[in-house]
């Protein structure tokens, strides 16, 4: 019988080879952790949320990377930009620094996704954030389509901003941003990071362009009021579908989202350009 | 050498037994099939590219069980409405008639999720849609989240309509459904689903209560203008996480989706209470 025995004990641990690899290779046995779809844009809460003072983080910034390596948001109290690139989170803050963010702070908003560019401009320059917008507008596909979008290179000029934290009772977005820190870089390299999204978003998210910016030696950084490129490489990431998961408590369920703020989102975006 | 090969075989054999086995009980190697997760409504496409024509199918029924098993939506060519009840897909088209829709009709726009009640309202009646609307808004946690409902029970009176199967060039669905099939049907069984969803996803898909009938013997069913409940019981699926895939192509690509049809729309869905 030694021969059956060997047998048997081979087909069992092939069954424990075949079972761990194919695990490892892409299998997953929990709700809670399935497989990344790298073609989506995945954002918790909505933008009217947070012009609605709904500040509360509710996502751990360490979650993040489930659904992105790329992306942005913000922070707890409103305490700064997030700036999410090649699977890092930055935090811009107020005082002009910026670090990574802890793993263990939450997040109120963010939007992040898995970056495999569709479209690649090489050697890109303009000279104004409007100018910017308008050549990407002809390149891409579908204004209904959503874009991910990324820019690596040198800025002549970039315009960024970080929120300060706030304290309670919060109030709404248009009057946290009324003091928020703001400082212009000149010839600076670094990388944007952000999305494109139709106009059929208001409510949930930005529509048209929102980019967050930070320098190549990760020292400053923000939510890009305005730039302009010296040379750069522009990389566009079509993504199909759209995932975005609600607060369940905190001030997401009492707030007054039935309002059309599109205007005061304009305002706090890109002001003076709204 | 026989006892090593026979070793090697028993291996082999057990390996591809225990890589197919994980893949049976939970795991996936593809991105197309990730593990379920009950607790997201899934959408295909948007309710105003259904309002600016948008009607080619672009997803087949058999797909839409990976996402759910309780939902609504409609079917390529706008021919007929979509319910789908424990897992099956329904078609109400515009002639009365109800079959199950063949696994590779392709559907344009629907919105599915697996059903799991949080809430349970059991020897409901009601006078009316809006009456029902009342008693529900005041048992839901809030107007900003997202319920899947289930109601089922006798109905003293239901209201279902259907559009007609469209030819190109397609009309908007404004104009489509100015002759669609429409019937009353009185002291029937059956079954309702469909979704309460917040003021903000207006251009995605329909706030407010949004629900298809079907009767028990599964003979009569459609989109509900209006109902009365004898005895029922209603059941509500708090729903936090919202998952919408765009169609890639077709009519999505050059459809203009930038208008504001909120009111096109509330009069589409339930005509004299826009």
């Amino acid at each position: 019988m030694r021969t059956p025995s060997y047998l048997f004990i081979a087909l069992l641990i092939g069954i424990l080879i075949g079972a761990g690899g194919t695990l490892l290779i892409g299998g997953s046995t929990s709700h809670d952790q399935p497989l990344p779809d790298r073609e989506i844009i995945f954002q918790v809460s909505t933008i009217d949320a947070l012009l609605e003072s709904v500040y509360d983080g509710v996502l751990p910034v360490s979650d993040l990377s489930r659904y992105g390596d790329l992306g942005i948001g913000t922070f707890d109290s409103l305490d700064g930009e997030l700036i999410m690139v090649d699977g890092v989170v930055y935090q811009a803050r107020a005082d002009g620094s910026v670090v990574v963010a802890p793993d263990d702070l939450l997040v109120p908003l963010a939007a992040v996704t898995f970056f495999d560019p569709d479209i690649t401009v090489p050697d890109f320059s303009t000279g104004s954030f409007a100018e910017f917008e308008d050549y990407i507008d002809g390149t891409i596909r579908s204004e209904n389509l959503k874009y991910a979008i990324r820019i690596d290179g040198v800025f002549s000029e970039v315009t960024v901003r970080a929120p300060h934290r706030q304290e309670r009772p919060y109030p709404r977005l248009i009057d946290a941003l009324a003091d928020q820190y703001m400082a212009t870089h000149t010839n600076i390299s670094g990388t944007a990071v952000g999305f494109r999204l139709p106009e059929y978003v208001a409510g949930l998210n930005v529509p048209g362009y929102h980019l967050h910016f930070i320098s190549d030696n990760r020292s400053v950084g923000g939510h890009i009021v305005d730039f302009s490129l010296e040379s750069a490489t522009v990389s566009l990431d079509e993504t199909l579908t759209f995932m975005m998961r609600l607060p369940s408590d905190g001030g997401f369920i009492d707030a007054d989202l039935t309002g059309d703020l599109s205007d005061e989102l304009a305002f706090v975006e890109r002001p003076g350009q709204e």
